[in-house]
């Protein structure tokens, strides 16, 4: 075997696991996600600029807000699952720099004046962010069903502010009855590696 | 404790992995490649769009292209990596999709036929996968260093064509000597997350 992790751990997170379409009624608790943040808010970030941040969807009142913000096919899953997460791109990250980055200070200044460029560094530092969460959900025993089928501009207006731009969606829970399709097929290795 | 995925793979993947800076001479192998891709091909994207495309940097010949492409802070690591991989995002991903989506082949058809969503659609899915390449490389017992300080441009010209994006580039191997800094701080968990 070429991998250190063990195969639950690799079962648990990428193998077995799956993007769940139903789910069961217990609730996700405060506690699993603090301890899904302590643990993949050690996944690296350029500059440990760390731009994710989160809404938990966690009222009723929030909820009826958001679902009808949501595409038609994913209203119903995301009025049924235990809990919902706006992950968004904080793009005024660059204050917390220097507390980020306390070996680096001046980073802030030096790469980070210009908005454009906050929002591009943004947009991508959080969509990897985004993928350790879901890696990190996973980790909880939990199961994550990311979505991008919403209304941008209405999410972004009705949750959040002209600083945060919204990536995706995520309904977080135990899968339910039914949760999901097949596995779809995956590319081969040479159609995705090449070595020069 | 709330996380069901044991304590060593969370230092494996996450509270022990680190950025690395200095790698040690021993090869990154194909099969530890291969036995990486294996296990995160599985990870989620919307329509199993599976958009990420890595070009791994093997030959002397390739790598005395590369270096002088990559921001000046980071020529001595990319030099001295055992193995750099450049990850990118394929534009024309809905080649693909009716092979990778047997359950619903109308995808590319319905939702892909323009370029510019095509685009952001392969940006944000293989950033995603990158966030899982670089969780797949800490499970082979490697350390990643990922970078966005490099031209893209020139890298996009000299590497890839016009239908592939490049996203960062990864040195890959073991930690060698003062390979990372201490550890920067991260942001606490209310200053992440909120709930409504």
């Amino acid at each position: 075997m070429s991998l250190v992790l063990d195969p639950a751990a690799q079962d648990l997170l990428f193998r077995e696991a799956r993007t769940a379409n139903t789910f069961t009624d217990e609730p996700v608790t405060e506690e699993q996600i603090q301890a899904i943040y302590d643990l993949v808010k050690y996944g690296p970030t350029a500059f440990n600029q760390s731009p994710l941040r989160i809404v938990l969807v966690r009222s009723a009142e929030a909820r009826e807000r958001l679902v009808p913000l949501m595409a038609e096919g994913n209203q119903p899953k995301t009025a049924a699952a235990p809990l919902v997460a706006i992950l968004a791109a904080d793009n005024e990250f660059h204050d917390e720099l220097p507390a980020l980055l306390p070996h680096f200070p001046q980073a802030k200044d030096v790469f980070f004046t210009e908005r454009p460029v906050r929002e591009q560094a943004a947009a991508l530092n959080a969509t990897l962010q985004a993928g350790y969460f879901i890696v990190g959900v996973r980790a909880a025993g939990l199961a994550a069903g990311p979505m991008t089928g919403f209304d941008f501009a209405a999410v972004q207006k009705e949750f959040l502010d002209d600083d945060h731009t919204p990536l995706m969606i995520v309904n977080i829970g135990k899968p339910g009855e039914d949760a999901w399709f097949p596995r779809s097929p995956r590319l081969a290795f040479d159609e995705v590696i090449t070595s020069v």
